[in-house]
């Protein structure tokens, strides 16, 4: 409450937290009142006691999400991708093509990826772009090689689902649906992409915060399924030399906030190649669950994303890196 | 290219860029050799040639929107929602509550929006919320109170579509449709609401940058829809003391880039009723199309979004203040 | 408190918060136990019980600024520079190049300011160059010829002071100090201005919170020196349309925090010239205290800021729309 | 140029970029007419012509920084503090209390530092606050604390300096001066700090991007002092849950840019102490010159920064974590 507000406004803010099922508590101080509010949700409060006389603020101090919460799920969670774990020792290398573009193209990456220990095949064959003239992915033609790619070298797939029409589809041929840093709060599709049960890779949106990040995992974790990994891809900034900026510290950080594993996309968080291999290693020194890279034969005829592709040779190169330090810390690759 | 690089490797990006149907012209300077590119849309060459041996940057030098453009289409676009013409002399003032919530709160709210000479009536059916736990809307209950409210009052309705599998439904009973800003990136959807030819009322993404947002408004025009009214919402900034940092320069910014009108949204611009008839004011004196602002009969008691609501005496003190400068600047209200 | 905090951790925070001189109200929710403090200056207690045993968070709820609040000074204050008066009815104009160049490049455009209705010169003498290699300024003689343009056209002057040790120079010519966006937070130039009891215009920093910066202009203040005029800027943002992007909501948000008057510069705000005028008009609109805008004979030949400058064609046709609606807005210009 | 720009303003922009000593040359397209400008510093022209007739945009090219870029100073540079080599196979650990309180405190820290390996001693004796209210630093005591902490324990000490007086003074104490955030665009107080041929510290501005950190330095560098260590501390973001976003792909970035070691500091970055480890070794991980880190003996107790600070016991077990890894990468500790 504002300095100097009459006794009345105190009283009316809180008869209306109460009307709201919620208790009220007045906090007297030196220069103003304050009102504690006590209840697992009082979220929507907020907004109706804001605008009353004599409120200056409304501040909360609880965190708004449950279900993803480390409080009330104390133990990690391990995300199964075919006869990959996701969250607990292994460091889980994602690696493939940005798009699917030909059989050529997906076959030689997705070996390479094999070849040099990579544990998941990433391609996307539905490719959101910011403009409408871009290459917009093969569709089913995609998912039907990434298929065949899973056969040829034993590797699971990820793959992205745009449209909830294509939650079904997607889903016959893929191991891993991944929701897409510009679908983070398509909740429909969240909803949708939930109810397969299928493991979800749910990337953070361009500017979303952690807090906004988690509650959309929890629309996805009220579907009954708890299979879900969170993918750090970096945040927009005024910073112009890097595509995004990457948050590493969202590794640390959420894994103290969930029980959910978090992965990290060096390439998309930086958008420069060589930048690549030193934040992956940094990714695994930070303790995270895994990594997502993008690996093309040929960078330089990329229909997407070629300056932050890795080459096959560049990729073996990130996975030595990475094998140097995993055993110290701890972990396995 | 970085200095000293040898000419075969300026050799090796000249003819990439002649491979891919684009004209190259090597430009010597005294410290390094730059690389000219002519075409009408290079945009797919960068990510191809930014890393191949010597190059620094791909930097673009012209703007990558063609039907939203104002350089191939001089002429201002107006927009007809029933008989409202937005993007002409008329301010046009779109104006209701943030969510739908009964009968009762609507009808109070599109009469206090008539009497006080609101043109187009708001109100959200369906509501994107980043908590699970928050109201998310009527649905089609909603949209018949909102279809109601204009047979009652004479005022053309716009509404929120969240999901592509509702576009028909809300078109029934809608004359504008909304793209709300976290699907501002969601294609299939702009597409699908496109292609209903009904005008179209495209939200900026909370990160999105201008340029982001004229793509998008792309794929709408890409379906032969031309009816297309921008709405600038805000943007997420480091400041915490406003909801979002109203971007007002974004309206004659676009007026310069773009034939497509641009309104104003004070109410989740700022978060706070008390800046929304300041910047309303402001909006109209920097020569917006129009305004999207929240009336809510009792802001106290709304289910979203009470802390930015007008309430009804507000939002008349709103119009009259628009008055007084109106005409002085030549529009009308 | 982290839910299930024992009583011994409870405790022991209260026990901080108390040997700290402020008192500590245990507030029992369902998941936890939240607990308040009061005193009227918190601050310091934040980081030293934010890492103490069961402690999640400490958050502040009420502001940590005192003499330029609002709450503990409710009447608007008025600054003088020469004769005019800044936060009062009239919406005062500085207007001026960015640099001093020549004299005649000064008197050219001291004379359009004036001729056109301006009320108070600005223009760099010291100019903080983000590269070493740019034109840094003329000094003391750029002094001199502001000092003489005052005589000449009879309009008080602005300049910025970048150094400690120039405080007293420029203070012998000027009739009002600026202190510039990139030394918001340089304390000892805050200080040593203020004490000169010159009126201060205080240009917000780049990317400075609302809150910062009334605390840096709490540094004058504390000085005895309320003569201070805060100026909005623009903000860095992630949008590479515009040079900055202008957060003119923040003229009425910190009119209601504090007593200050507020002035609006869109020459940096927004960085062209075309979208100077149309943001101009709209911080009267907002009801600003005033404006501070480029002005510049020949703005293609300008050292500095030249594609932001207007002409003094511009300023005058600029001058003319801020007329059509200053009055029926109860402000004079 | 725009599409159908006439002849004439094109020529004119070609004589205003001659006229100003630069070689224009025009590049035809099929839309527009671009033109081409070589120099070795053409930053000044692009505001003399962006607001010619007809000009669309003037985009640079090439990188603004000289002595600074790795470009034409292919080798690393090493700086030396003391006996400590910054930039070389050394992973440089600078650490110890945000503000120097007190002498037990001060040797408490140092000795911590001192015992787990850490190798030089950090210490703020002037302290920038947000709030004039906080406590504001020792001064010369702090100093002379700091002188005798160094020769008790043999380490070398960096220290802030904030304002240009005090430089001599800091500079009689210290081994190497650290330039704060806030400091970094004071440019009297660059060149000051260079002058005395003292190693600089030169901390990230808060919102600075990369491109204006290395310029900054560039002013040290070109006062003949090459001695520059930079350091990356976060940048501020629209995250809430972090104090800053720890830009960490600024360390293998700015390696490439620049022959200037860079050093992290995750105290400052992420705010949280139970961050500093994870980022720590990320920092070590992602090959960084080294580290600056908080060390307090009662960090709840800390006057400020406490949230933030390792206590002695985290500080050797993250100080043990560095060692698992370091020389598996080929580094040394």
């Amino acid at each position: 409450m504002r300095a100097q507000a009459p006794a009345e406004e105190v009283d009316a803010v809180c008869a209306a937290v109460e009307e709201r099922g919620f208790r009220p508590v007045k906090l007297p101080g030196e220069d103003r009142v304050a009102i504690g509010v006590l209840g697992s949700n009082p979220i929507s409060l907020r907004d109706a006691i804001i605008s009353m006389p004599g409120v200056v603020d409304a501040v909360p101090v609880s965190k708004p999400f449950k279900l993803v919460g480390r409080e009330f799920h104390p133990e990690p969670t391990v995300v199964k991708v075919g006869a990959v774990e996701i969250g607990d020792s292994l460091f889980a290398v994602m690696a493939g093509p940005c798009s699917v573009e030909s059989e050529g193209q997906l076959m030689e990456a997705a070996g390479a990826v094999a070849e040099a220990g990579g544990h998941i095949l990433r391609g996307g064959a539905f490719k959101p772009r910011t403009s409408p003239y871009a290459f917009r992915g093969l569709g089913e033609d995609g998912l039907k090689l990434l298929a065949s790619a899973r056969d040829r070298f034993g590797l699971p797939v990820v793959t992205e689902v745009m449209n909830i029409e294509d939650v079904d589809m997607v889903s016959q041929y893929a191991d891993m649906l991944q929701i897409g840093a510009r679908n983070m709060q398509n909740y429909g599709l969240l909803e949708a992409a939930g109810r397969t049960m299928r493991p979800i890779l749910l990337k953070r949106g361009l500017s979303s915060t952690i807090e906004e990040w988690l509650l959309s995992a929890e629309y996805i974790l009220g579907q009954g399924n708890n299979q879900v990994v969170l993918c750090e891809r970096g945040i927009r900034t005024f910073e112009t030399y890097t595509r995004n900026t990457l948050d590493l510290s969202a590794a640390p950080l959420v894994r103290e906030l969930s029980h959910l594993p978090v992965v990290v996309d060096p390439s998309h968080g930086t958008g420069k190649w060589s930048l690549v291999t030193p934040m992956a290693v940094a990714a695994l020194a930070a303790d995270a669950a895994g990594l997502m890279v993008e690996v093309h034969p040929h960078p330089d005829h990329a229909l997407s994303d070629g300056a932050q592709s890795l080459t096959p040779h560049h990729f073996a190169e990130m996975m030595e890196r990475l094998r140097l330090i995993a055993n110290p810390l701890g972990r396995r690759i």
